[in-house]
């Protein structure tokens, strides 16, 4: 079977893989129909027996991965062929109530939530990391004085942690926004053939609910048409993105040989060159800014869906599931990778005091450490 | 002088050109000048004469555009010719005031952010004006039997009205997340030449406040390097014209000939054609679809400069202004356009109900009627 | 290990997966690193020997895939880990004579480089099959009056062949102009540390001209920094994606239940729906619109790393890679969707003309036939 | 009337601004209705008195532009306040043979093309002003041996005309391949109401083919819903920029204060600091940068036109005009920015021989002055 970790592995984590790839896909579209069925259950609308086979089928159900992709790339919905592989292993009574009043597109997009959800978890703990580092790092060289660069020239000397602290609060605000995204957007969909909670007997509204809490997503009308949720959720994951390539952007110029400031700190294996061994690259760096130049377009990806085709567009909600797994990936690599650029990131003062001095500069930092304290302790705007 | 209205009018609006044109850029940046020579003085930051005599100039500033253009763009900021002019004006003294300890971008930054923010009083009011019209139409039509549409096939009945109320939901969340992040990312910018406040006697966090004050901006620490807000408005204008899109999205569908369920009002000398002088064109629905064919390759734009380099940018954060100024055009546009349609917007209740009969879906709509009540009540997520 | 085939699978085809896939991947870098030894020895620059014991290690090398893509993912680069386990296996000479003068850009350009024709003769392929079906349609139909519409309105009459005649040219010209930039671009890569073919005892020219023959690409000064040709190529995908998605446009609109005067032939298990079992839905255009959709801000990607830095860009050139492997990805799933549709195309006759005659257009499709020809037979412009 | 200079002219030419502007349409538009009269006249579809007198008014034809864009925006199309206000001041004959058989996009279209070839002289012009420069620094410093520099780090040392000649190969082959796309793309527009050339007595190809000549673009058949030329177009306007932007990124990397190897000439007036009067901004490398940084995004939203409805798409096509022009704008303010850099360049080979003795990797420079001499004389590829 095909695997693509050459290409895929060096931009994102093992456990980001683990929330998009196959399995992950299969077991949260099994949660889905289980769920539904124990929802509809609650409030009669299928029988209670149905809906336990249905929970017990959707645990014990394997497919050989390969040939089960083909029927889902032929049928055009993973919805298809996983309710037909299920139905043939269940009574007919409750097969007619496995998938009730559901469709491919209800599955499709509560499955992607549910992925978000555990992508965000993922990377709120790397944001975490890096913004515990960053702060330790920026309280202490707040009044370090150093050479501040506007347009890449020497411009005034700023406390060297002034320019950490930069980089944190972006990262912060950043994770928070994003956060407040999810928190705003994980919704549960459920609309049926056209969104109009059809066949569920007037009960719509309570199996929604039930269905939002037994996964943990929130209740919500149906979206299917409605797709600017998704859109904010990526733009959200872009702007991560690019917060953590401003340190990455930051660090690797500082790092080049005649400044000499910041450095990633060396590890085993990594940032070599396949023809100069003893070269010292910023891997992590590449990382982040690898992934900030492929977000943008990403999310330009994202907002061509909004303007879909009546009751489910055409195309554009298709392709949002990749986009957004991409982004959650390239997310996820640049945010471990900077978390280890961060928690190591060797501060040269002593070059940093050198470079100042010989820069003719003077050391007036001006308000720096005030400015640190600020960025360090206030959230963005009013709110 | 060089116009370029053929280009720019038919996707936007007069007053929305009148907030970015010349005359407002320069207004703003002028503001800008006088009110830090106040808040400056306010703490005895430089002298009261010296502020007023500011005030006075800036107050009558007036130039010849073209000439004073093109030495900005030898310049490569709008400051530097400013200042030298405005200085000519005044005494040394008031002179050596003026724009002390200010730098390019503070003027720059704080003056489209003063823009953005006259845009977004704009945007609300045609927003207002179309969540108001659609939300009589979908309440109206909530309960009326309707083909429902997926993927561009005829798939169940809906009530009409869900879909305008999907409309109505989609395009009142966008517009409030829009104003939220306009809210939390208005943010004055004072930093200095290296974003450390420094020649302002240690008075820089009391100064910005009273300047965000006067400019009725939030007080921030220097953001000159921190580009995330300027990414998060690029963003929610973006999602504001995709929702506007998605209408105007299905508007045009649903006029075409064989279908004929909802029509733009046909307005004198709007929609016509030089080849058919009697076709009705969904030309309200084309500015709409015109706009948000654009915003998603403006808001990869936007994100592209977050990553900038150290404390300013080189050739990034120059790229926004026109830009966000950009997205605010089309935004005024897709609105106006949008809220026209919305106000008139014929839905033809007798061709609804004809289409359907043919249709042999039956005129079962489920519980349409409660979702659209849903839609119109609700606010999104537990935010 | 994660397997991914759900979410690619049904955007993409078989074939051209395993064009990306690691196996693919390292057959090539391994055929790069003997073809690299073969040519360097043709000229003494290394011993004979030890280009055949390079050859042979390199034709029988097999790895563990997670753990050499984590080794991958750790040093940054394909090529460190692959010399390494390459060097383990051959004695000391030989070992020092593998990857001579090269450096790990050289090996992952020139991959890329083999992977994309590979993908250009997939594509080549069903292009063909799309321009041979649709010409057929478009001539048979050149004069069958129709309904045209122009911003979804009826317009005037129009030869339906001419409709698919545009699709053709569109289609059949995008497909020559990839080609072309294909075989004009696909450069091999050999430049060394720094792009200069140092260490080859100024024999690099006449090496890269061996080593491109070998691996039958184009000779070419280095371009390691110079990636207008990497952009070139994506923008040239992106027209093929684009003008695929228009016929898949036409089709879909056509195809709506109250048109239907031209349908995708049925295929069992395709196209249905998981809530209507007996709905019909457009699911060859669904691929191609979704790859429309996502093609765009792929291409910004790609053009994002143009102004890269120095010698080796840092971020940019990194993404190129699996910017463009998506591009690759998703022209192929197009083409082969469009080409099932092209070949079974459902083209309506008596529906369009009773359409037709219900609209009081007449049937003037002036010189409809003509253009059909000119469509078909003629290239495009001067060159 | 508004004006937007503050916000344009900074990022391109006076002289590009005047190929866009309200005027240069207006008389492209003129010059189209009067070629078309004359076109059709010589083949008798309507007479010559008309012909000559359609031709008279529109060589005088003066309009308040305020007014006409408010009529143009109304109408949602340039033609139809045109023809009207030119038939008015035609006897009934003539202004009966005013625009016959044309369509407001056959109209908007060829006014583009033309403007777009205008644009593709002036880009010539300074395309070759840098190519010629650039061709003189990079064969006198060729072998000036120089710190090479990769992922921002020292690497092995290059010749510094190597990096030069770098440049000047991409961007003299971006240039090559954006005529080349203009040549083939730059097709006259005539299909009538719905692209088959009606009421044009089946002389329609004549009439074409001596339009095209008249306006000095190429015959084609209709284009109006095939957009793949005006992809290419935008996209080849894209990578001539970024091969401008990888120029400005190695001059403003080089330029930087603890290098100091190449810089911007100063010029008075340009490259200053508000705050800070005597730093050396590169002003030139920021214009580029900044086109860079918009560019990407453009073509995405160019690209976003391709699948459009039918006959005439409703959005995507009437967003191209726009985006077309700004990347012209962008391009060539680019290109006289860098002509400007280039010619003035200072190549400081004191302190590129000091930095590279500071360095520690030796003065081995490989073949770089035989890949300069490659990189100068030769095209790109096979072609």
């Amino acid at each position: 079977m095909s695997s693509f970790l050459l290409r895929t592995l060096p931009a994102t984590t093992e456990e980001m893989l683990g929330v998009f790839d196959d399995a992950s896909t299969l077991r949260h579209a099994l949660a889905f129909e289980a769920a539904l069925a124990q929802a509809q259950a609650a409030v009669q609308v299928i029988d209670a027996h149905s809906a336990q086979a249905i929970a017990t089928v959707c645990g014990a159900f394997t497919t050989d991965i390969l040939r089960f992709a083909e029927s889902v790339a032929l049928a055009g919905t993973l919805a298809i062929p996983l309710v037909r592989a299920l139905r043939a292993q269940l009574t007919d009574t409750a097969a007619g109530a496995l998938h009730r009043g559901a469709t491919s597109q209800d599955l499709a997009d509560t499955v992607l939530m549910l992925q978000i959800k555990e992508a965000s978890a993922l990377l709120g703990a790397d944001h975490a990391r890096i913004v515990t580092a960053l702060t330790l790092s920026a309280t202490r060289f707040a009044a370090l004085p150093a050479v501040g660069r506007t347009l890449l020239q020497d411009a005034r000397p700023i406390g060297f942690g002034l320019r950490i602290a930069q980089w944190t609060h972006g990262i912060r605000e950043a994770a928070r926004d994003f956060e407040r995204t999810i928190a705003a957007n994980a919704n549960v969909q459920l609309g049926g053939a056209a969104g109009t909670r059809a066949d569920l007997h007037g009960r719509g509204s309570a199996i929604t609910a039930d269905l939002a809490q037994r996964l943990q997503l929130n209740p919500s009308p149906p979206w299917h048409a409605r797709r600017g949720g998704i859109a904010a959720i990526a733009a959200s994951l872009a702007i991560c993105i690019g917060a953590l390539g401003k340190m990455a952007r930051d660090v690797s110029l500082l790092a080049q040989n005649r400044l000499g400031e910041a450095l990633e700190q060396q590890i085993e294996g990594r940032g070599g060159s396949s023809a100069m061994p003893h070269k010292r690259n910023p891997t992590g760096c590449q990382v982040a800014l690898s992934a900030a130049a492929r977000a943008p377009g990403l999310v330009a990806s994202a907002l061509t869906g909004l303007p879909c085709e009546l009751e489910r567009g055409l195309g554009g909600w298709q392709a949002e599931g990749p986009v957004l797994a991409e982004l959650c990936l390239l997310a996820a690599g640049s945010a471990r990778a900077m978390a280890a650029v961060a928690e190591s990131l060797l501060v040269m003062d002593a070059v940093i005091s050198r470079n100042l001095a010989e820069s003719d500069l003077g050391d007036d930092i001006g308000e720096s450490a005030q400015i640190v304290a600020d960025l360090l302790d206030r959230p963005r705007g009013p709110n």
